[in-house]
């Protein structure tokens, strides 16, 4: 049985969470997200990020997550722009499109996107009614190649979106890993700040399943209730994600969490960079994309599972190396002797 | 602090199925409902309902599954035959509508449908292309009045959409329920030969979340995966649903938690019976609806929680009592006491 | 060859508006709707309503208008409300659900939504967010039963619909014959006071195709332009719909041709009251129900195209017969010499 | 006044279009397409097309054809590929994702899409449920750029598409121009048998509206008629267009107003290249993408109406002159002489 570094969702949950579960588990309580762990849950999160305006709703995906978000922000004849690399562009099987809105792609650089291409894409599409009206902007942090987004990126992207008459939405599928991040100056409270809506992951940081979606302004909350029931994502049991938000901001769980996948990925970085390997990306969170030759990745493919990512050149492969909350130290001390062998 | 009757998913999972969970949980599985759990739940499914032909797929709620399955089954501008009491007709913020369907609503006779109806509604609608045309027949088994569709019914129902041309699908919810009533004569078999669609609820019967979609038939299957995706009904940890329906099909459990409620449910109607009253429907299962006067529904209210179903005259409100697995003889017990009080 | 008592667009177009066409022909003109026809009948119209918030938009047809209109107005949650015989309900494809939309049926009486009604389904659609919220209420004037909107009914609908957060969309498809027929008492004017949106026919009143869609309040004006060109209804030669408008509203041809039809429809009810025969609605329209006996139906069949409407009862049906803009008194002269032939 | 060399529509219908609508304007006829020139106009056309199976369908403008067609052809998990200068890309305010689909993008060569492109999107898009599957080929013949297929670039596209599990359909507003032009070598029967699906743009070459949509495969025609009433293309007076369909395709009238406007534009065409002018693409149809100076552009602004296109460098804009049926040869005389004293 070979070792996963494929993803962040290999294992179930974290003990705690599960223990949790467990105990909380005959207390009868209201459906549909009236449960007492699901409002506590709710109370804690909204006195993390210190603004009143903010609404805190649970739902179980990240692609539920965006399209829920997305479709409910846009009229109709409205946009989103995304850079290339953007998780809502090419694996998600089409689903905000589904929803009926076009994105419109800006380069990559390094997984983030660039004020300019933003100006770019609303300078091109100025003219209505023929053309659709560029909206929403979509970023991931940590991006979709473990990158993360500076404070003053963030501000300065929040400040370009609304200059421009556009929303900014935080894709927050890995949040907690960029907000652990060395490097990292983001704060919660800044996401109150400089988004209109962003997403706190729990499937991908220890919870069995379970997104948490903060809404910013109160006329971007009107509606929203319906949305998630309408579209299929209201739990009955809504206690399930309520509980695991719940212990997940107890104690600091979430943070510790993500703090332990990124100090096990930087401990395979310190080794990689050691042995001089070149990565794709400049990644302080919990992904790697180290770019290898094609006979040490033969090599770590006998021992470990992990997604090739991208062919380099006919003799090197960037790979994809994930650390989660439930990666073990000789897990991590396994692949490191492995990476010595290849070199 | 009341004791709730008022619905079948007011507490966690049955704690066999949290044990599983904790069991499984630091395995490592591939995502999306590739894992071995799931792979073994679908088996033990397939090879209860003994047809070849018939997939199934894991999904998180009812509404969601109503959605996915009708969407999925329907080109634009075909329609559903429903009766009025029909689940997605008043209580799922119009899913199937904001997926661009009509339903057509026939009357509800015990909770059921008339096959009169089915063909009075396709006499109707007769004229392409200015009305839509009727191509799929929704039945909950149990229904929403807790009354359950015989053998003989189902089948003739069947026959009925199959000489029309119409598609017959089966919400489930409670499905375990009916199949476990006194009375009932349909088995697993029969909703994979006389059905195309149908979904085991799991939510109101013991799991945390989690409904079990078959489609019997091989192009009705076609791309179901992508829907499944594409309206962010996919979970990363597919196994949280894997492993759920794995130990509710493993040791009969499915069936046993559905006989328990019905039989709690079962202890409170002979009582009501007993007293002489009256029910809104002709319900085996773990549904209740006496009518009762506004003084005995008062009383009740100050130590039970449940719904308020319907004003019967000034003086009578006709109530909803549900059991489930984890209601407790102890609870009922009390419940009888205060019935007996009450008259 | 039958003469046609079927429908009012049997024929072309008034032949003012062709030689109208025919005379603007050579002239180069902007497209979309930017030419100088269309601006001038925009202006025209404007006046007429008297109201500088209303703005003007042609569009091609009836259904097209209907589902533009509704979809624009509504958020996906949102839902309408509609009597029985509303065109949307059962005779447009369900364009309004295919753009995601539930409709609520009301009883009809006489063709018309009762406020009462209106009153019932909001207050039973009254559980965010399992129900759907009701936004919006559809009526037609003149009806589908050809019946008329008073201006105090008109007025009592528009101020239930504000108390109650809804808005009035009128189907105005026979606007022209409802303002034109006797015991009307609502002028243009109160289209603007008294609803938020409707439109006036083109189509059926004399024109090649165009309706003219009128939203009465700025904030729900803010894109329409988008959605119009979104669905496919925006014309490159927009002047085709502002030519024939500009036509219509200029020396009183809209109004004229629209009493025409009506005073021939008068010929025929009062030859039929005369014969003592029953209708199904109280139509002072240009369409008439009457309920005739199957002999008398089949007599007239054999010179005249009509609907059979309704089967009454075995020896009875009601028929449909229209009178337009192009009906001419000798037509009708022989439909009333048959009509005494069946007496 | 400036003379228009802006677009196909400034002017109304070839004045036989509009002789014909006034000799059969009184003659009543069936509504909904089921008029007498209706019938014959399709029968006209498939007579040309000689293929028993081709059906076809008239609606009213371009962006509604391509929302029609497309839709009706994908399953909501299917997407679209088109190069980037495809009509629907950008200049139909998202039409095409308002219906769900997503485009994937291809450059555009000279306005037209390469095999090897098609093959790269369907490679990259191999991982269901994730991703969407690509389902359908759009390109524009004439292109959005002037340019034309040959006959064996549209084999070779078709067999790609077919070897691939893809549809091919032709957005044809200017086919009549395409298969007019020189060097062109496509027939009309080559269209039903290397292609899925394409349309016959009627409003840009003489008619005041209307598009002739075929499908070629039976399969594809399933329900077709149904999505052109519900998303509201269906006109009540069908006649409106059968009238101009027959027109156009009786006397070759067709043909010779796309020639008139290929042949009036390679007059500019001859003239330019005389100056030396380059060209953004090569076209032998009636666009033109002359590349001048902006001194040259201005002193064609002061007399007449186009497009500035493309800023090409800080001293050259590329601009486009369209001819149509309509332009005169003194028209075009006077731009001639215009363009002689920018030399």
């Amino acid at each position: 049985m070979k070792i996963a570094f494929k993803n962040d969702y290999s294992e179930g949950a974290h003990p705690s969470i599960l223990e949790r579960l467990v105990q909380t588990n005959p207390i009868q309580q209201a459906g549909y997200g009236f449960d007492e762990y699901t409002l506590a849950a709710k109370a804690r999160i909204a006195a993390l990020l210190d603004n009143p305006e903010s609404q805190i709703y649970f739902v179980c995906g990240g692609t539920q997550t965006n399209l829920l978000v997305i479709s409910h922000l846009l009229r109709p004849y409205e946009s989103v722009i995304a850079c290339d690399s953007g998780h809502i562009v090419d694996t998600e099987a089409g689903a905000i499109e589904a929803t009926g809105h076009k994105i419109h792609l800006v380069p990559s650089i390094n997984g983030k996107i660039q004020c300019e291409d933003i100006r770019k894409v609303v300078a091109h599409f100025g003219e209505p009614p023929h053309q659709v009206k560029p909206r929403l902007v979509y970023i991931s942090n940590a991006t979709e190649l473990g990158s993360i987004y500076t404070l003053s990126e963030l501000k300065a992207i929040y400040n370009t979106c609304h200059e421009l008459g556009l929303l900014l939405f935080v894709d927050g599928a890995r949040l907690a890993h960029a907000l652990n991040a060395v490097g990292n100056d983001i704060h919660w409270v800044d996401l109150t700040r400089y988004t209109d809506a962003f997403y706190i992951g729990g499937t991908k940081n220890g919870a069995l399943l379970g997104e948490a979606i903060v809404l910013n302004k109160k006329e971007l909350q009107i509606g929203f209730d319906y949305y998630i029931k309408q579209k299929g994502a209201l739990l009955a049991k809504g206690r399930l994600l309520g509980i695991q938000f719940l212990e997940l901001f107890e104690n600091d769980l979430l943070n510790q969490l993500a703090r332990h996948a990124n100090e096990q990925a930087d401990r395979i970085r310190q080794k990689l960079i050691e042995k001089g390997v070149k990565f794709l990306s400049d990644s302080p969170t919990n992904q790697l994309f180290p770019i290898l030759t094609n006979a040490q990745v033969s090599h770590l493919d006998e021992r470990f599972e992990f997604y090739h990512w991208a062919v380099i050149d006919p003799d090197h492969t960037a790979i994809r190396l994930i650390c989660s909350w439930a990666t073990t130290t000789e897990e991590v001390d396994q692949l490191l002797n492995t990476i010595d062998e290849c070199f």
